[in-house]
């Protein structure tokens, strides 16, 4: 299995206090050492940062975490690897553009034996489950809207699939266009919302604490998603299995629920 | 205006000595300061490193020039803006999939007013004249091939395209999918294959040296492209305008010649 780590928030903000820790799973405090990556949204544009080797014992990583690139959507991701090989193409996050907008998509679990025919825009590069669905989402979403429909439709339209893929293995996913951010569980999902007034966070995988106070402002809001939490002092709270939500500057999106 | 840069070799080669030659173009030696990327293709995979910043001082372009990473195929690019505000999605190279495999694209030059219909699957993200380019030319090569064809055919498509794009203004680019790279000529573009024997070669834009011979096999071809050379005693051979080569396994490849 892998792990999975998002954040949404309604100002653009860095990572680096939970990549740190993150990235210890990748090789160090666990076993998910098959490569890792992460992908920043900045206004319209991404970027992402991958690498083979474990986010524990990576150039790459060591260099994500102490550049705080401040963004409003990220997704990160380690793998443990079940279907398809240890290579760059293997690699999560995946990204594609749809309708002028990038999306970024990356998987935890296991969807043996899921080989849906692909008859439209997009293939998969790599080998592995993971990009596949990946690949039936987007292909659905085109095949649905001739154009660029409201983001309220997009998003029920990628929980309808999501809950049809999920028939076929274990699919926890998160999923972004740098506006919005779809958090799935089909096993195991947590989230926190950190807001005023901000407290004290302390990581689960290395000693270090951050007075979230200290730098953020009163309007500030964050979502962090997480496979499994990352800091011992705080709440989060688990995604129920079957649970799609929505996150949009920060928060819950409560019109895009269940 | 940019520059280009591309490397493609018939073994997996550092880019190290160039790019750091090459960095030193956007924002010190000369103008090119309106941010910067590279594409390392990996086997299938492919990663970007990309910034707004000025390359000559990117803390992503420093972990670039001192990480080696080898590849078969490279593109570079340093921005001076024309089109496009400076942002992220407005940086090069781009990168899209078509049938399974990733093409990355940059360009040099100006399409002032070019603003072709889209109507396929391909929607640039930022609002560079470049992106809007290679959108038009991979939904070209999805509206002629039913599926992938042979990579003779693909480069003659390519070339044809790049020729009508070419009447729009200045149209230097390159362009790859791993296997090949594709380099078309409207102004500025040279290229030189370092071969057996290998000899020292000498930056211009910094006092760098190597000796390619200490770090080569008799059997290595490297083809290095760039919109102006690079080192000082090399013979760079001028690509004339016009002229779309087609580089692969560090060699200018015949049967693909115009």
């Amino acid at each position: 299995m892998c792990q999975l780590l998002g954040m949404n928030c309604n100002v653009p903000t860095d990572i680096c206090f939970s990549f740190e820790g993150f990235a210890k799973r990748g090789g160090e405090t666990d076993e998910h050492k098959d490569g890792w990556g992460i992908s920043f949204f900045e206004g319209k544009g991404c970027r992402t940062f991958m690498d083979v080797q474990p986010s524990a014992h990576s150039v790459v990583s060591d260099l994500v975490k102490r550049y705080p690139i401040h963004s409003m959507n990220v997704i990160a991701h380690i793998r443990k690897a079940s279907v398809g090989a240890v290579k760059l193409e293997n690699t999560h996050p995946f990204n594609r553009e749809l309708w002028g907008e990038y999306w970024v998509f990356a998987h935890n679990g296991d969807l043996f034996g899921y080989d849906p025919i692909l008859t439209g825009c997009y293939r998969p590069v790599g080998t592995t489950d993971s990009e596949r669905a990946f690949c039936v989402i987007l292909e659905h979403l085109r095949a649905r809207f001739t154009e660029r429909p409201p983001i309220e439709k997009i998003c029920s339209a990628i929980r309808e699939k999501a809950q049809e893929i999920a028939q076929e293995g274990t699919f926890n996913f998160l999923l972004s266009n740098g506006e919005i951010m779809i958090a799935h569980c089909s096993t195991e999902l947590h989230y926190l919302i950190r807001q005023h007034p901000f407290d004290t966070a302390v990581l689960k995988d290395l000693d270090v604490t951050v007075d979230f106070q200290q730098v953020t402002t009163p309007s500030d809001c964050v979502a962090v998603i997480a496979t499994e939490p990352l800091t011992e002092n705080e709440t989060w709270i688990k995604i129920e299995p079957g649970q799609c939500m929505v996150f949009r500057n920060g928060s819950v999106a409560e019109c895009y629920k269940d």
